[in-house]
Parts: C-alpha cells; structure tokens; sequence
C-alpha cells in the first residue's frame, strides 16, 4: 500500500507547511483577487464628495447586495434558466414561455444582465436577444453535479427569512434548551436538497488534495482507504477515486444521505470503489483507514465536539495515516502585532478566505450550526489527539489542513 | 439675472455634450472601478477548475451577498452603530452593552469588519477591539444628513419580502387594477422615513450641476430661480442655493413632506431663500423659474406621465430655462451594431450607471415604480416639448440629463 511521509519535506508551491507548535506564517498581503460583483458605484465620480456621502455610497452598495440573489432567485423560481437553456430568446419570447409580463420580463433579464448571469446582444432584427452561456446551463438544472439548484431551494425556503432576522440569534446566541449551539434548523428535506447545492466546492479542493497526495508518492492509490467522513454525496471522496484509479473510498453518513452517495457514485463511474457505510461516525467504528477527510464537518461542531471528533479520527486512521480537513480555518496574523489588523490585505479585511470564513460563521449564526474556528483551535485539537499539522494549503473558498500522529 | 446659454458650448471634462437627434456617442470601454464589495471567492485557486464548477463558484458569490444587508441591518437593529459611536468596544464590552450574546456578538463584529464597515485590531491586551471610522457615525444615526437609517428601516420593512417574491411580479407585471403601473407600496410614514435616507446621493450630483452651470455663466445665482420639482428633503435645491448664494428655490412637494424640506433648510443655513411649497405638480402652477430640477421623479412616472411631465415642464420655465434631470438614464450603445453587447467593458456588463440603472428598474419592479429609461426615450419627451438634450453627465449612481429649448 501507500505510505505516506511527512508532506512538510515536500511543499509544492501551494502548500504552507508549519510544523505543529511553530508559529503560523504571517500571510502576505494579497493582491485584491477580481470580485464577480461588479460596482455599483461610480467611485471615480464621488472624487471630492464629502466623506460621510462618500462613505453612505460604499454601504449602500452593501444594502441593495440583496438583489442580487433577489433577481437570480426569482429566474429560477419562474423557470427562466431552464427555458434559455433550451436557446437564446427575447424578453417577448421568454414572458409568452413562461407566461410572464413581458415588460417585467426585460426588466428582469436585465438585472440578470447586470449580474453577468446572461448575455445581452442585439440581432440582426434590431432586438434585444438574452444567453445563458452553456456553462451555467447545469448550474441551474437540478440534476447538474455542480447545479446550485438545491442551494437556491435553501435560501428560498430558510435563508431570507434567517437573514432578516438575525439581530434575534445575536441577542439569544442562538443557543439551545441546554445551552449548545442551536442545531442546523434545516428539515431532512432541505438537507437532502442542499446537499448536492454545495457540490460546486469540490473540484478545487480534491485537486489541491491530489496534487498533496502525488507529492507524497500516491501514483493510482493502490492498496490505500479513504474514509470519507460525513460524506454528503460523497463528491471529495469520488473524486479522489477519479484521480487514483486504484484508490478504495468509505463514505460515512446517515441513512437518508447515503443513497444519494451511491447514486452520485455510479454517475461518476467509481461505484464499485465506494463504499457507502451508514454510522453515526462519533460512536461507531470507521473501519479503519489510510486518509480521513473531513469537509465542511469542523465548521458544524462545537468546540467541545471537534475536539472529540479529532480523539476519534486520531484513534481510527493507521499508524501512517493522514487527516484531511477541508473547512473555513481562520489564520489570524495579529498575534504579537499590537494595533495591526489581522490578515489585511490592501482593501483591509483580511485574505479572501477569512473573510468568507468569517461571513460563513455569520451564516451558521443565521440559520442554526457551529464556528469558523482558527488554526490555533485546530492546532490545539490536533495536540490532545497526539496528531500535528503538517500542512495548510489555501482553495478558493476553504483551506485544506493535512494532519499525521505527532 | 443670469443667461443661461448652450452648454454644449462649454462642455467640461466630465459632460458629454449631444445634440438632440445626434446619435449617442458609443461608450469608451470604463476601466473596471474598484468595488466596496470584496471578493469571497480566491478566484486565483480556481485556475483549472472545471468550468462548471467555476461558473457556480462566480454564482455561489451573487446568492451569498443575502448576507452583507443581513450583517448591516442586524447590527443597525441591535444598536450596534449607536454603542460604537460612543467609542471603540471588545465583543465582550459591546455584548454588555447591547445585552446580547458575547459569542454571536462576536460573530457579527467580525462579519462587519468582513465587510469594511468596522475596523478590527488587537490591543496591548491581546483582546480584539471593534472601532467604526468616524465618517460612518452619521450613515447610521437617524439624524444624520447622509443617514442610510431611513433606508434601512425601508428595507426592514418592505424590501426583504418584496426581493424575495420578486418572481410574483415578474407574472403579474405589477400593474394595478387599471393596467397601470403599481405605485409605490410605501405607506406615507416609510416614504417620509425613506425620503431622508437617500440623501447621500446629492453632493456629487450638486457638484456635477453646480460646475455646469458655473460654466454658463453663474456666479451668485442672483436674480435666478430653481424648482425643485418633487423637492422630497430638498436636499439637492439646498445644496445649490449653498453654492450659488444669490440663487432662491422654490420647493414643490405634497403637504407630509414639505415641513421636513423646511427643517432640513434652516439645517442647512439656506431657510431664507428656500421657500416650500405644496403643489400636484401635474395640475398646480409651479410660478415660473429659471433651473427645473428634477431628481429621481422621471424614474417614478409611467412613459405617458412622463411625457406629460416634460410638456408641463417647458410650460413652466422661463424662455432660457434649462431643465436638469438626475435620473437612471440608460444609454444603450447597440445602436446600428449587431450582435455588440451594449456599453460592455472588460467585464461585459456595461457602464456601472446602465448596470445601477437596470437593477434599480428591477428594485421598482419588486416594491413598486417606474422604470429606467433609455436616454432616447428622454429625446423623444423633450422633442414632444420643444425642448432639445444640451448635455449628460456621468454621476456616481446617476446621469444628469440638461435640456433647453430647442
């Protein structure tokens, strides 16, 4: 079977390496990355406007961020994506589709313009003709593997509402009876739904994991077992048997989820190397294996309850194995900085990921879950289990921390 | 008194002279603006990434902007802003204060600071501290001259469920019984608390009118007089009776309305020379004057009563009078180019103006209004009324649209 060394001996370009206990390298501050949000203010007009018009401007853009999802949301919920990817149309065209107004109906093809979601041309005819560009056709069709239709389901029917009334959790703390954290308020329905939502993260991920797993001489993953930790569709772990052809996968996670994993896994063709195991992963036996991947896991736990999880992952892995963790971990840089913001980049809150992070934190705050917890409160939990982090590698909207026995 | 004569003359760097009936000149490409809103997604990790999966990522960041009005609101709700106007506070301080959660406290602390709105860094202590820059304190405060509180009270009460059943009218179109358009579902206290809440967009306006006009010929203002059609605050009349200080203006509005322009101009310093007047300015006299004014009136009415208005318009002004319109005025460029995107720059997605423009016709959509109309459509008004475009000025949010007889 594989071994696998210390990936510290051999970090790629991608790879952060920290030996346990160092302290973390302070981030360089980023280049601003290009936003998908496009202005909404002519700031090169505001030259010489007084400081409190200027600065209401800048959080006015933030207030009306709500239509954004607003005029998405309402495509989707009258079936316009659906009927555009069937072909290009005009607004006349698309409201007789959909029965709509038609004048409404180009207000919002527009707005969807606005955003980029489609593209605005005019024909030969002199009309205007709205396209979906083909790569977000399954974007938002409910079977597409990346489709966000099941996120869009979400927000509709929990996140609104969530979201206007936060201030509510931040006076209670969103606490339980027994004063945990309030459990994810979602049904099992809405579950199931955002599941496969949220599988658009994946294919980042696995790549920076697989590139991690070559360096440390993974070829087709001979003789080696994921355990896929909570696996939801199993995507990470479907993946990496994609990109190690040899590679056997166990996915982790109630009865109600684990048919959409094995669904997922015979449309992704590795079927017969996954494994779906229906545990509840903190009192039953994992099996045993040769990496343990956790996405999105950490996030959901309390304190109390992550650092149980790493005992448990700690006790099932093999004497060479790894811990995968791909979640939002903070990595601040203040410390022994007095008076210096943390991770500021030119714009001054901090790199992309942690202010997604942090955001996400707000997120679970809103609608029931757990913590964007820092790389020191991993460091800590890796320590109690006898494990030390031996990696830290940055993707687009998480980081992958790789962890072996200490 | 003063002569105002062609603008087109004397056209400063940021006006864009047209004769009426002259085609629009096509949009240069605009340099892509930096944004408030910072990017959520390292798109620098995404290289490679399977184009679905990226395209979700870009559409992923559209959905989750639900939280940047979600995080503002909730801390403007809990008396955030207010507690740190007083002064800078840990989590810890500011939950005592508030009486809420010092974890959740915490949370939405660092999600505002996510969003640039509060500044975050570590003390002597080691303990995180939470200051809002001081050009911020009047944005939240009620009685602040650029106050978003009236805004935001709008958007509690109104704009999260209207954005989130914008689908409804996209069927029905929005019409009321008559087939009209909807009108405003405001009730008059939100219309007054809202009125004061959109301020902040006059100072860079003013600045674009007031140095048009100094180009013109106006020194003092002596012996002229503005209507400011729909005054609202009055906001932009007062703001240019403080650059001209000869000029009068006359403020015409409903009768809820004119006792807060009243307030706001003794405010200002300018009670003296502002006089308020209620009047349907439809069917009422405006008294004659030499500078109508109209500010975000076009974009409420209908295409018929907007019309309607443009002839009342040039009844009323003085033989050379010049109407000012600040509005959403769309100037689309596909004109005579097939199969060109309108006004695309790098991004695609048009001038920031069209982009504000059409999603603000997608905001009246949701909560009731007009529409954002092409600038050939404010020709064939100003036609109908003898009157003739003599410029158009990019604003930060707006375009200033000046007329004169033709």
């Amino acid at each position: 079977m594989t071994v696998l060394t210390d990936l510290t001996a051999h970090a790629g370009p991608t790879t952060t390496p920290a030996a346990a206990g160092a302290p973390t390298p302070k981030a360089a501050p980023a280049p601003a990355p290009a936003s998908s949000i496009h202005p909404m203010v002519d700031r090169s007009r505001l030259a010489g406007t007084d400081a409190q018009s200027s600065a209401a401007h800048r959080v006015y853009e933030h207030l009306v961020a709500l239509w954004a999802p607003g005029v998405i949301e309402a495509a989707q919920d009258l079936g316009a994506f659906a009927a555009l990817t069937s072909g290009p149309a005009t607004a006349a065209e698309l409201a007789r589709t959909l029965d709509t107004d038609p004048r409404a109906t180009r207000v919002l093809l527009d707005g969807l313009h606005a955003y980029d979601i489609v593209e605005r041309a005019m024909t030969e005819d002199g009309e205007i003709r709205y396209t979906l560009p083909v790569e977000l056709h399954d974007v938002f069709s409910p079977g597409g593997l990346y489709s966000l239709a099941g996120k869009i389901n979400y927000d509709r029917s929990l996140a609104w509402n969530a979201w206007r009334d936060l201030a509510h959790n931040v006076r209670t703390g969103a606490r339980d009876a027994e004063g945990g954290h309030q459990l994810n308020q979602i049904s099992e329905e809405e579950y199931t739904s955002l599941v496969r939502g949220i599988n658009f993260w994946a294919p980042p991920i696995v790549s920076a994991l697989a590139d991690a797993l070559r360096e440390q001489g993974w070829s087709t993953g001979d003789g080696a077992k994921v355990l896929d930790v909570g696996c939801g569709t199993g995507i990470y772990s479907q993946l990496l048997l994609r990109e190690f052809p040899l590679l056997t996968a166990r996915g982790l996670d109630v009865a109600r989820i684990t048919p959409i994993a094995i669904r997922q896994a015979k449309e992704l063709g590795v079927a017969d190397r996954f494994e779906p195991t229906v545990v509840d992963f903190f009192h039953d036996s994992w099996g045993g294996g040769d990496l343990a991947l956790f996405v999105n896991i950490f996030h959901l736990q309390t304190a109390e309850s992550a650092r149980e999880l790493m005992l448990k992952a700690a006790k099932e892995i093999n004497e060479d194995g790894v811990i995968a963790i791909a979640d939002h971990i903070v990595v601040e840089d203040t410390h022994g900085a007095p008076g210096v913001s943390d991770g500021a980049d030119a714009a001054g809150t901090g790199s992309v990921q942690n202010r997604f992070f942090r955001l996400f934190a707000a997120s679970m705050l809103a609608t029931g879950g757990g913590d964007a917890y820092t790389v020191e409160e991993y460091d800590g939990w890796l320590a109690d289990a006898g494990l030390r982090r031996i990696a830290l590698i940055d993707t687009p909207m998480h980081r992958l921390l790789l962890a072996k026995r200490a």
